[in-house]
């Protein structure tokens, strides 16, 4: 095995969500995928508002951008018609924009940088806001890029891995959290194979992740949630690798219902587990899982598929979207700032203080 | 909680999936559940070949039964034309019906049973093939009643319980096997409320279990089968209660894709599991899990779902049907000749010894 090349790496990596171009926001159609790659576009505040909450982009990171790139449509628009650009002129865009997914931190955090930027420029504000827009999208990318090389090296020689719901280039600037990691992996011989979980109910892994692996030339076989503990007796796969939606201070992490469910299995089976998640999903104010409330949502959501109802009227369901795993289930956690092993606690407070 | 009488219990076990009267068989057609409650009428053994076929009447004691009535149903209409009936004007009726599951044993056996009442009666034919396929339904519900009784003694008082797949009167001449536990053990006030996991990819929980229990007034929830651990870990269930496949002589159970990872997780939480299945599923002459075989099934099952495709094209699966749960995680298995406890080696050695 040896370190990829670029052009190795780039082979497996050619999926974008977000780009931006001349006043032109271009989001690939998530509602749309697998089926058909559409791309919407966007010229002004509105447009990117509708399209995060019409989830034509979906990922924190990725609605994060796009919302930075919203503001500088805007921006754009106001220059163009001769207006100033300030806080007091964009107030309604950046309140559009904040409003459009209220609970998505990356969104208000994206906003915040934005304005800190146009609060201190000293020059052209247009210039500054879409330098700043760039910024926050280039250091995702370069962020993922680099989870990806910490999170492989870990890695053996040739293994199969098993991931859950997507962590890709779809929901970041590219590459992906966990996604990265397996693509970094496969691009230097370290994983040969590829699982993906469904991902009920939303099946994020069949629907995206496997349109991703296989647009991007990994070998992959996407699984039915329930087959992974067969899965990994089987022998087929070393190490489960999956995102985060947020990491404790003592390294419980909370992750898309389905993941604690893997990490017990792993456990018993001698497999790794490997949680993949950007510094920012790091809560250090969070002591430890019993701390985070799991969101419940509306049951209709394992009622029906894809619109259709499989499930006889007058029932009900139980639909938490979200599970805890305890950190004594996880082997590492990979963010950009480092790898994270055991004892957790101490590990994280040390990445929170260099750098936090 | 008391024991359940019989009035109790009859309200919450109204469905039968094969029925036969006067010449006339109907069978509950399982394809268009939930939404549908149709039933399609068997005249002869044709019609009740192409029901196995297409899928009418699924579950392995079901179709024995509903073959056994197709045997009934050709022999009225020789009685009718003025024919003999015989082995000999019955073999291909006995052929067909035969060949509609090959690989269901349940069918092979029911069909063997009425051959050889045939051949050994003293009397009027069609009576004794009548006779014959009426006592393979009733002794099926009588030990489904039977296991029920069983398996109910086990549960604490007003507790939960998760379920799998369906094993309910849909699959059974009715009450079912592990869905006759929570039948009597809802109706005895042991069980106040019961999870059903979907069961992807044919969703037998979500569209068959979740139907009986609506159906029956059992109050249910349906889960995604990745919800489970979390599910185990709230607190909210004390049993997990699944059928089986096939047992082994050792205990080592094959049964739904999915079955082994609720057992690992039962195991974590201090929940416990049970196996119920008629005795005709313990296979002495296989001595452990590693001796069974586990079928692949076609990956297109997962890559649709309701005929609709929901993974891009050029995408792979893999598609295990079974999985063996080791029989260190099962606490107790539940047949009509009786419970099983540790060691079952020795326990199922018995029952084979005392029966077989």
């Amino acid at each position: 095995m040896s370190a990829p090349t670029a052009t190795h790496l780039d082979r497996h990596d050619t999926i974008r969500a977000v780009t931006y171009a001349d006043g032109v926001l271009r989001l690939l159609d998530q509602r749309e995928l697998p089926f058909t790659e559409a791309q919407v576009e966007c010229r002004n505040a509105g447009d990117v508002a509708k399209a995060i909450r019409d989830l034509v982009v979906r990922g924190a990171p990725a609605i994060g951008i796009a919302a930075a790139w919203g503001v500088v449509l805007q921006a754009g628009l106001l220059d163009n018609a001769g207006h100033p650009i300030s806080a007091v002129t964009l107030r309604s865009t950046f309140d559009t924009l904040n409003a459009a997914r209220p609970t998505a931190v990356n969104l208000a955090w994206a906003l915040a940088r934005m304005r800190a930027a146009l609060a201190a420029t000293g020059g052209d504000p247009l210039t500054t806001l879409t330098v700043e827009a760039r910024a926050i999208q280039d250091e995702d990318l370069a962020a993922n890029r680099r989870m990806g090389e910490i999170g492989a090296s870990f890695l053996g020689d040739g293994i199969g891995v098993l991931t859950h719901c997507n962590t890709g280039s779809l929901a970041t600037a590219g590459f992906g959290t966990a996604l990265g990691v397996i693509r970094a992996g496969y691009a230097g011989g370290r994983i040969a194979q590829v699982y993906a979980g469904e991902t009920r109910p939303w099946l994020q892994g069949a629907r995206l992740t496997m349109w991703e692996l296989v647009r991007d030339a990994i070998p992959a076989q996407l699984i039915a949630d329930s087959a992974a503990s067969h899965l990994m007796k089987s022998g087929a796969v070393q190490w489960v690798i999956v995102g985060a939606d947020r990491i404790a201070a003592n390294g419980d992490t909370a992750n898309k219902i389905g993941t604690y469910q893997l990490a017990i299995s792993a456990k018993r089976h001698g497999v790794k587990f490997m949680v993949v998640a950007p510094w920012s999903t790091v809560d250090m104010a969070t002591k430890g899982g019993d701390d985070i409330e799991i969101e419940l949502r509306d049951p209709a959501e394992l009622l029906s598929i894809s619109g259709r109802r499989t499930v006889v009227d007058g029932a009900d369901a139980w639909n938490p979207v979200f599970d805890v795993t305890p950190a004594e289930l996880i082997d590492v956690i990979v963010t950009e700032r480092g790898a994270i092993e055991k004892p957790f606690d101490r590990g994280l407070a040390k990445l929170a203080g260099a750098q936090g």
